[in-house]
């Protein structure tokens, strides 16, 4: 393609996210829940930006943002980009966004060089998948994926409001749960651009990178039952503290995740009752996120961690109790899409070797309608979901290079 | 004394303990805070019963009730009881209100038997022992020993009032810093009957006994910090989890202590920033309250936190500060009123071994005008500041014949 319309449609993308970055629910913060006004203005503007690039555009009943560019032949698969538009509170402005934009980016590249793609385009906008206001994520993807399920509606907002209602209000009539977007017959696949959301990639040096598999996820609560006492008249050995045993577990989850990489387990929050400086901890409760791309070996983890925590328990005198609250199995990225797209890596970037995602990620739910892939881009520091959330220009265009790539060598699968 | 005359004072006093219970600022529960209604109530009701055990009575500035029984001798210096009357929230029973109501019963018990003692008797209910309506303790007996000072009285509540307001609103006229209540040369000693709130008694099979030393106790703020990140995209060996270093910490603190008793040292409470199940802690701040008899010991214990804490931090790439936010010197109590005290356990229990106190008491204060002594009273389970507090009967009764033996061998030493 010309090197002039390539360096254009790369200024033009990098001006379009700073330029979304501004549509949002609070004054200079970058906020877009879920159905809230910013996320209609951030529709409108990217629906824009969408028929720009030739799309045809549409809002599904779930607020998902639709273009589509229809094949240069009938009866042809679809290929779907996408990502979300809703971010977290004061959020940067990558995540999700990259997945929308780029995508437009390259089909105004791909058009530019008149270029007809032998399939079907669709780029998603999912509405939400941060899991802000209804503290469950994945709403704007389960929707396009036909997996909404009741007990989905029936979540409530913190002002009361159900998701079901919200829907309603949002279409001016009652909603009723969509069946899939497409069959998975019709589906070529899904790629997903978006920022890694961790360090690896800048540790290796490399701009972007395919994504083999996202991991499964277990989470669970933790609690640790002592004995409340005075810190000041209680001897330490008759003290059956809550808090030492959960520092106890903390290590012990530490140490196991540290022995078996890619594991990752965190303890990110405890609270201790009655947590007084001059009382002794009576409970202590933990949460716990266990993630591993094999399921196995995530449930296997999650056994040594109920065992290390019984063990503790008993030898501190200290009664326990372990909840899982969440368990996800992971999910592996089609083989075919990916070993496409890690060879415009290669030619992108000289090398490829397969990530994998500790976060979840709107692949997750749309690989139960199609094949799935991702590509990673470099962020700094490994940083998101913060204003200082980066991606570098350069990194942006060598992306945005693997992309336009990946869809001219899956049309040439197509030539004759 | 007559058997019938102890079993009915015994009785008297359980009945007034279980009164005073009722005397609350909330129903259903033993509340009774600085300069509140209850304690007006309750200084009414105690001040009832001092005169019906012969004791002249009056509430100072401060709001401490005081009885006051005069020697058989003219010139004869004053000895002390007291504890305090106001109760943390939803208390017990006998925090405080032992040490006031006990001697009460003992004088009547004196009085009873026709016994004129060779010095002046006061009975002190303090007013504010707990610290719960400005956040400080010890505001009675810093009133009655002349401690409070102008920082005291510019203390403000939750409802913005500040100390010397409430003072000024409770007399009716502008408060002025009292004098000491005695000359120190008018005072013969201090005796505080207090619960142990701790264990030790209950394990060794002792209804009361004598405390030798009131521990000094530092109180510090401990924060660890280090990067937040995401849980599931943070290899293990990239982290700098300010949790997991709060973890080695609160082992270290536990460990330190366990290897040098009487050293007790606790964190009881630690909160964790972002604090999400998803994010790695990037900070973490910890309580610290350590406790020692011996302040040189206390304060080389801390220098030993303050290296563990250094190495950790170390270990683990994280910033950390120890910020002392309390230090108060240990108290020892008077040997020859403590040897005393310790003759009458002894023909009382059938023998004595001094416990130290790691709670401090009103003692600390009227240390600085009196020579102190304290007697310690069995609690179930060492449990305190609960409504589940508890002392058996037979525990009070015990304790009613200690401090009468206590009297009448103090009396006989100025026989001629």
């Amino acid at each position: 393609m010309p090197k002039n319309a390539s360096a254009s449609a790369l200024r033009r993308l990098v001006l379009r996210i700073n330029r979304l970055a501004q549509v949002s629910d609070e004054r200079a913060k970058t906020t877009r829940t879920f159905l809230s006004p910013a996320m209609r203005r951030a529709n409108a503007l990217v629906g824009g930006w969408m028929r720009a690039a030739g799309l045809s555009v549409r809002v599904d009943s779930a607020g998902n943002l639709i273009g589509r560019a229809e094949a240069s032949r009938n009866g042809a698969k679809t290929l779907l980009f996408g990502s979300h538009l809703d971010t977290v509170r004061d959020a940067g402005r990558f995540d999700g966004t990259l997945g929308v934009l780029l995508p437009v980016a390259a089909m105004e590249l791909i058009r530019s060089r008149g270029v007809e793609l032998p399939f079907a385009v669709e780029i998603l906008g999912f509405s939400e998948e941060e899991g802000v206001r209804f503290s469950s994520a994945y709403i704007g993807s389960k929707a396009y994926a036909g997996l909404l399920g009741s007990s989905d509606l029936r979540l409530r907002d913190p002002d009361g409001i159900s998701l079901g209602e919200a829907l309603a209000g949002f279409k001016g009539r009652r909603f009723t749960r969509p069946r899939p977007a497409h069959p998975r017959a019709g589906l070529m696949g899904y790629l997903e651009v978006h920022i890694e959301q961790g360090p690896v990639l800048e540790s290796r040096g490399q701009a972007a990178d395919v994504v083999c598999a996202i991991a499964g996820q277990t989470r669970a609560m933790v609690v640790f039952r002592g004995r409340a006492g005075h810190a000041g008249t209680t001897p330490m050995r008759l003290r059956r503290d809550a808090l030492a045993g959960a520092a106890d577990f903390i290590l012990a989850v530490e140490s196991l995740a540290g022995r078996r990489p890619p594991l990752v387990a965190t303890v990110g929050s405890v609270s201790v009752r009655p947590g007084a400086a001059n009382v002794i901890a009576g409970e202590s409760v933990l949460s716990l996120d266990v993630r591993h791309p094999v399921d196995a070996k995530r449930l296997g983890a999650l056994r040594e961690l109920r065992g290390a925590a019984r063990r503790i328990a008993r030898r501190r005198g200290l009664a326990f109790s372990i909840e899982v609250t969440q368990d996800n199995p992971a999910v592996a990225c089609s083989k075919e899409l990916t070993g496409i797209l890690a060879a415009s890596v290669r030619r992108g970037e000289g090398r490829s070797a397969a990530l994998t995602s500790g976060a979840g990620h709107d692949a997750v739910i749309i690989s139960s309608i199609a094949p799935v892939a991702m590509l990673f881009v470099r962020c700094r520091g490994g940083l998101s979901h913060h204003p200082d959330e980066f991606v570098r220009r350069s990194d942006i265009a060598a992306a945005l290079r693997i992309v336009v790539d990946f869809l001219l060598h899956l049309a040439s699968r197509f030539d004759p």
